[in-house]
């Protein structure tokens, strides 16, 4: 597929016809294998006479490595179909009028056939793909610069509009993929693939929908732990998502889990295609931060400030010079300067200056620095970057991004720093962005334990789950929704299923005062609201008379009987559930309980499954976590038993993919252990 | 200043120098005036032959309107004297190594000889002026396109940095201004006459430091009333705030009161230079969005989508099309289109399209629109923006951003949206982030109430305030705080200052129970740490204990009695505080307390004075808002005296400059009233 030696274009070659263009393509960009153009005439463009025409792939001389499609939809079933038979190994269609348009049957269609040929295809309604290596530009894009990069897009229009701005800015991709409908390869595979691949450092991937969310998950926790994964994903709000055509339901939601899955995985999400640039540029040709301490260089203070700001806002460290360094720069820089970080060489800093600060802090105190010109038409600009290009090549495991604003004044300069591989941004702003980004992805890579198979990874059969059939109810009651949560190691407090006065007595005897009644009936949803819940009931004969008062009230409502509670004294409240992602199923949920819950948005999310750290990690996320640690000389609570049990969940929600939404709200943490003090599941008993 | 007749420039006019790059620049921007160079040797630059040479200024042939001063720092003053002793109305002194470097007294000398000679004066260690009208380019940076906005810049470099990207981005400027050290005209002088100016639509400033806060803070609030003022404030972090020599003590809160001050007077804060110049593009050609309500228009899915997200996510609407206006659209687009909004015309989208769709979008459903191309080597740019200009001059009220993107692809269709007054920007991200902010503008300019003189403006007598002396002991002793802050008018609960045991049966009779006791010592700071706090004394015995045990506790501390309290059932907690702030003076808190205040950052700030419907507006920014409207079946609060009392506490802060920090905390507020269940006022009576 992206190291063909021979290539067939598919489609009419008249001027302005897409096959042209890709031959036209393909030939100014230095394709070094042969090329074939088929198409009805046999025709092949009269500029090109190394081109040679044939009616059909049959007819060719060889059998070509990669088919490019550009015939009109009706014709593309047939053609694949040919080069098929003929045993060509991959295609790249770039036809529309398929899925996008509600042709699923025939998107699929194409598929099989090509499966059914052993062909690999990529599209339909893509905008091609480039291996700047093998000088393969199948794509009527503008030609990508040579990089360490690679970029697959979903969407055709945004590959073409990044590699435009790309091209603007002196930023290169080892690949880049449009795989428009996916209808055989897809994100996960390219994924894998890009991975592999020794041209690449870093992958990026836009996206706006995703066929196999748990599939995909695994392959970026599998990815990423080898090169960084920037990921855009449109449809980040709801007017988002009706864009991207997304039918997932609950729509904040969603938004919310993909960035969670972002988070599990240590992928990096990227907001546009500006930020995804520099990054691409950061990554390709800086090496990672070791830690957060970066130093700032400056030949005026604005931009410098600015650049601090802006880095210490993103979680960076743009701490003060020691005395010691200070004292050594002032032994060699004239007295104007501001040595304190940032280091302010004024406008009269030289080359010499930005070499000897530069390598001055980098040489132990920094893990990294970035370096601002501001020109002046005074400056030599090239000479600067000279002294910058100088101490980063003597500290090549630290990262030294570059400024040089702006305009064509500072172009010389910027011209040498492309030259030694340093990367130069627009603003100081944007160059804080990328570092801090970059410091991200390495401390996601220096946290403990094995990468690529790690938190989130998708297990066959967790562990811990009994295999209890989950009551077939629906809805199910809080008596058989206690029972099978007991069974699978659930805390509960004691109590008790009452169905008449006459069991009252001895319940009341089995379970202690005080007691919580509550009502049991399949119509009776929310309890509460319809008095059906009694708290603080103190004496057995406030027992006997909340339960005369709910026979009563709910006769007639499918009144079942009552749930007694032991009451409990309160623990720290918090909120946890399960539900099913449309993406990435089973969603496990923690959060603040009682008044906080509802005047925070105090939430965490993980997919599952999980394990007990990683319910740490999730609950430390919280904002009632200090609560947990032990508020204003409160003992500290349980910790480990709340994050045991949302482990637990999410070995629940895995195994029984039937539960839909499950609350336990609240959940009492105490001292010792953590019960639930409510539960309530909604199943779907057809999965 | 800025429309000189006639300019001298004092310096050497030596090829390399200051003073030949002035009158170079002059000239290539088709100064219309006549131009001096006055120097030591009455050298004229060989290249300029209509230059003429002096010695001095005093042997030009005329007063010079603007005089330029580029002489050594040592020559300054004498420069300065020779000028103003001739008469020169204004000067600009590029000269360099006074304040920054310390040398304050002689900044202030060269400010005093020329106001004592009549003449005013920018600068000095600043990179000039420019007015694009007046074909007056006096300084040494890029020279301005001709635009709407002013700027004004106190960094050099950062105007220098600004003016080049701008160029580059064909973004124009009116005025221009570097004002250095403004050791004479400074940023409010600017900020009144740019308001004035009829060049001028937009103001930019940058800012490091603030000379007088409040006066500033007034100039903002008169101009944002007028005109939309962005503001570029360095120094946001601990670092920034080193960078930028702030020595204003509380780093992080520093920029927070900023902000506030922001929000009070309706200017517009941006975080970088990026940000700044597409808000200066937007400003200077579009209308105000007059609702929330925009379009997204484009060829492509992707970008559409990445646009609507960013949108939503700064506060605009991108809501669904209406199915009449679906319909109508339909009408006339070809099958493959999305209709819903964004409205996706795909690739084939043509001039007529773009037209069109932008007029039936914009006729009544939307307040503006976003229209995006994002080119093919196919596609006329020329022609698609064509469409898009004529639908907005259809439509001159509401705002039509454009997004051509990438690179010199599109560059025939900037260029025509460039002639037509209609911006493009790179990003649709980046057009949808202009539009939210002008949408902000608009939203202050539609307040009701006075603008120019409303919320913050400092009045000379706070009303409200009664003329009581500030106790003068130091710490002030609760007594006498409460005592004082009692005849402003705030109340507390029913209390009695007791200092020896035969006291208190008395006040056990006056007060009732229970009570709380607190000790009153001088030497006491933290009271309930030291154990002097007793809380839920609910019998005249337990009050005679308590007061037994603190006088044995607290005896040789500085013993002097105890407050008795009458103790309050709990209503909502709040804390209420006035802090003296650096720049802008008082400054009064509001948040969260009790759990909440150790839990969250839920805090609101204002600057003194301002009145209650302000105090309300702050209230409703805390999370703990919601606790006061009455939450979870509670009564809803008396917000308005919990507002009452925040506005008091800022005449309070106004008429009493020497209490530098006050707290309540906690203040209840019940369903009638709040009531101050803690004071502590530490005061500097000095001032």
């Amino acid at each position: 597929m992206f190291a063909p030696r021979s290539v067939a274009v598919l489609g009419s070659v008249k001027p302005g016809k897409i096959g042209h263009q890709l031959l036209t393509q393909l030939i100014a960009g230095g394709f070094p294998g042969r090329l074939y153009a088929v198409n009805p005439g046999a025709e092949a463009p009269a500029e090109h006479p190394a081109v040679q025409g044939f009616a059909s792939v049959a007819a060719a001389p060889e059998t070509p490595d990669l088919a490019l499609v550009a015939v009109p939809a009706a014709h593309a079933q047939g053609v694949v179909e040919e080069c098929g038979a003929r045993g060509v190994a991959a295609a790249v269609v770039f036809t529309s009028g398929f899925g996008e348009i509600g042709r699923l049957a025939e998107e699929r269609a194409l598929a099989e056939t090509a499966r059914g040929l052993g062909m690999r295809l990529i599209g339909p309604n893509c905008a091609g793909i480039m291996n700047t290596r093998a000088r393969l530009f199948a794509s009527i894009e503008v030609r990508a610069l040579p990089g360490r990069a690679a970029f697959a897009t979903q969407s055709g229009a945004v590959g073409g509009a990044v590699l435009a701005l790309a091209e603007t800015r002196g930023i290169g991709f080892s690949k880049f993929v449009s795989y428009g409908n996916r209808a055989d390869v897809g994100e996960v595979e390219l994924l894998d693939y890009l991975a592999a691949d020794p041209d690449t450092d870093l992958i990026a991937l836009y996206l706006e929908s995703l066929h196999d969310g748990r599939g995909f998950m695994a392959a970026v926790q599998r990815v990423a732990a080898r090169k960084p994964v920037l990921l855009i994903k449109a449809g980040r709000t709801s007017s988002g998502l009706r864009a991207a055509g997304s039918h997932t339901g609950s729509l904040a939601g969603s938004d919310r889990v993909f960035e969670t899955m972002v988070r599990q995985t240590g992928a990096l999400r990227v907001a546009g295609i500006e930020e995804m640039l520099d990054l691409c540029q950061g990554f390709a040709s800086l090496p990672l931060p070791a830690g957060d301490r970066i130093a700032v260089v400056t030949n005026s203070g604005g931009p410098g400030i600015l650049t601090s700001d802006r880095a210490e806002e993103l979680g960076l460290e743009i701490p003060e010079t020691s005395p010691e360094l200070r004292a050594r720069l002032a032994g060699f820089l004239p007295a104007q300067c501001a040595l304190a970080n940032p280091v302010d060489l004024t406008v009269e800093g030289t080359r010499d200056n930005y070499r000897r600060v530069l390598e001055e802090v980098l040489r132990e105190e920094y893990d990294g620095a970035i370096a601002i010109n501001v020109g002046t038409p005074f400056l030599d600009s090239r000479a600067l970057a000279e002294g910058i290009c100088e101490a980063a090549t003597r500290y090549p495991r630290k990262p030294v991004a570059a400024v040089f604003m702006a305009g064509a004044m500072v172009e010389p300069g910027r011209a040498r720093l492309n030259e030694a591989g340093i990367p130069s941004f627009p603003t100081g702003e944007r160059a804080a962005y990328v570092l801090a980004r970059m410091r991200e992805h390495a401390r996601h890579q220096e946290r403990p334990g094995p990468k690529g198979r790690h938190r989130g990874a998708a297990r066959a059969v967790p562990s811990g789950v009994s295999p209890q059939p989950l009551p077939r109810s629906s809805p199910i009651l809080e008596p058989e929704a206690v029972e099978f949560l007991e069974r699978q190691g659930f805390s509960f407090p004691t109590h008790d299923f009452v169905t008449g006065t006459g069991e009252l007595e001895a319940a009341v005897g089995r379970l202690g005062l005080p007691l919580v009644m509550k009502v049991v009936s399949p119509q009776i949803l929310h309890k509460s609201d319809a008095g059906g819940v009694a708290l603080g009931l103190g004496s057995p004969e406030r027992v006997q008379q909340a339960f005369r008062d709910m026979t009563e009230r709910f006769s007639g409502q499918g009144f079942q009987g009552v749930m007694l509670y032991r009451q409990l004294s309160a623990g720290v409240e918090l909120i946890a559930g399960l539900k099913q992602d449309p993406d990435f199923g089973p969603v496990v949920l923690a959060g603040s309980g009682g008044v906080l819950a509802e005047l925070l948005d105090d939430v965490a999310l993980r997919i599952a499954p999980f394990d007990r750290g990683e319910a740490l990690v999730m609950l430390s996320e919280l904002k009632a976590f200090r609560l947990l640690e032990g508020f204003r000389g409160q003992p500290p609570r349980d910790i480990g038993a709340a994050a045991e049990l949302l482990a637990a969940l999410s070995r629940l929600g895995l195994a029984y993919p039937q539960i839909r939404e499950l609350d336990l709200n609240p959940v009492f943490v105490f001292e010792e252990g953590a019960v639930i003090a409510d539960v309530r599941i909604i199943s779907q008993p057809g999965l």
